[in-house]
């Protein structure tokens, strides 16, 4: 037998470290997953089944555990944040179903994408009311703060993604308009996730701007690696499929530095591929192939590197806990996973 | 030159209606619709490019109408009820945006629909944006119990969709469970926005739930008659496809009728046409005269006029006032649509 190779041991490595810290919000996290089964029931059976395939599909809760997490940093020791910690779940489904639709994927995490399964209709519908739900949640908790924060979120949320679609195909778009776009369609959502558990410890805005700072460079590390994945990832492992954004004719950071690193002839094929989406299925591979010459990946790792180094700094101000501990190696799990 | 047959008289008649009880609100209708227009904008210019071709199509506004409506009727003398009224104009849009995508529509009042123009992606993800954007203008109101209304209107509504879908194409759903959905569907965003009017105005409970119970009935009536208009409305004027339900196999009341009171031959028809979608050019006609034979027009619209005289009794309670009798004009309107 051969050994793994060394990436395998590394993305098992970055498994086990998200199980670890994990284990600090374990029993939060169960009630998390309560409410979040609770609150997907309805009368037309077609609901609990379509938000069970996503919603217990095995997602990596990510965005609930920030919450959690932040709102034990701050020392806050009730149980609003569980409820929070929820809704912010819900709206994450909630969006992802509807990428899904609009993305045509079939796959998710290596099952079938609720569309695939089901078509298009439900999964628009199932997201519209687990965006609800999550709105109900919000107005059980009762803070005015927390839902001007997530209804602000949700707003550039969809604002990042309907910029997604509008750079989508277009290999003139800027680094810039590529970093609003995850800024917002992924980031505002880290971000608020974190600073609501400083709104529900009620601290001052100085911690809440801290946690939204290191939950908005989180995002973006996390998003910066995942388009990095996409190019490259080893999809059994980390059930993602390899060349999702490529087929669709996303642009990422990856592309965009090989496009711009590029001669005439490499851009001609970006166009073709990307642009007027013509593809053969030789085409994913010299797309690899043209990262890997300009290091275009390793740039992009890079880049996710430094947002990690600046949401390391924004929880500078916090003491040490074990809270902080388990949110910077949150930070270096979102980086490990790319390698 | 020969006279306007009965049906376009009353028709426009109705029309004429309308704009007697707008004209009633007619500052405040500006004003709501100012905010509208403010709270579309967005950097992404595909948003706005896309909501105006939804919300400014000349939709008859008919739920911001009731919330400003009702707020009046309740006395109320602040401005809270144009926010609001937005708010709900809002909520019903982004219903649109995503109804239109599920129902693969082409045409809305006539013109083509969003998804005709733009495709599936956009109209999703912009419907997202402006649900949004309902929420944080009811966070802006700063209301916990107007934001807890409308949050379970948007989960009932969401959950009323789906039911359709499920009943869709099912020749054995209920009447019963057609009620269900259109209650789910309309009527619960027509009888959250009458409420929220009497809770601006700070009114006793049994105030709220008349106001709530007006705008329940009125919504199941406004629904029946337009189920009704979907197999006999007059396009070019009331800006509505006749046969949309029928080529989308939706199970609506007329329907049901039908095929309760038909023999066997004409339920085969139902089911090939509705259930299994098998339609030739001719069907929708047959389709009509099967409705005409066993009178399901009539029926439903009487059905829908019961449901009228339920939303005015609801009423009662209130003492005379021109905001009442706008709102009864108001029933006449929707049930007049009929004829």
């Amino acid at each position: 037998m051969t050994a793994l190779p060394a990436r395998h041991v590394a993305a098992e490595s970055s498994a086990d470290k998200l199980e670890e810290i994990r284990a600090l919000v374990d029993g939060e996290l169960h009630e998390v997953n309560r409410i979040i089964l609770e609150m997907m029931q309805s009368e037309i059976s077609l609901i609990p089944e379509l938000a069970r395939h996503i919603v217990a599909a095995g997602g990596k809760r990510v965005r609930p555990i920030l919450t959690l997490l932040a709102a034990r940093l701050c020392g806050y020791r009730g149980t609003r944040q569980i409820g929070l910690a929820a809704c912010v779940e819900f709206i994450h489904t909630a969006t992802l179903l509807h990428d899904d639709v609009v993305d045509e994927s079939d796959l998710r995490r290596g099952n079938p994408t609720a569309n695939a399964v089901w078509g298009n209709k439900a999964p628009v519908l199932v997201g519209d009311f687990l965006f609800s739900r999550a709105f109900q949640l919000m107005v059980a908790d009762g803070s005015l703060k927390v839902l001007a924060i997530l209804s602000n979120a949700s707003a550039v949320i969809a604002e990042g993604e309907v910029h997604q679609l509008v750079t989508a195909n277009d290999t003139a778009t800027t680094e810039a308009a590529y970093l609003q776009v995850i800024a917002a369609k992924t980031a505002a959502l880290f971000k608020a996730a974190c600073q609501i558990g400083a709104v529900v410890a009620d601290r001052p805005e100085i911690e809440e701007m801290a946690l939204a700072a290191y939950g908005d460079n989180l995002g973006i590390a996390f998003q910066l690696v995942d388009d990095a994945l996409d190019y490259h990832a080893k999809q059994a492992l980390l059930g993602k499929s390899v060349g999702d954004d490529f087929r669709e004719g996303k642009i990422t950071l990856p592309v965009l530095l090989a496009f711009a690193r590029g001669d005439e002839e490499e851009r001609a094929f970006w166009r073709r591929t990307l642009e007027n989406l013509d593809q053969t299925p030789e085409d994913l591979e010299r797309a690899q192939a043209l990262l890997a010459r300009h290091g275009a990946i390793e740039a992009t790792i890079a880049r996710a590197e430094e947002y990690g180094e600046r949401a390391r700094q924004a929880l500078a101000i916090f003491p040490y806990s074990r809270a902080k501990q388990a949110m910077l190696d949150l930070l270096d799990f979102c980086i490990a996973r790319a390698y």
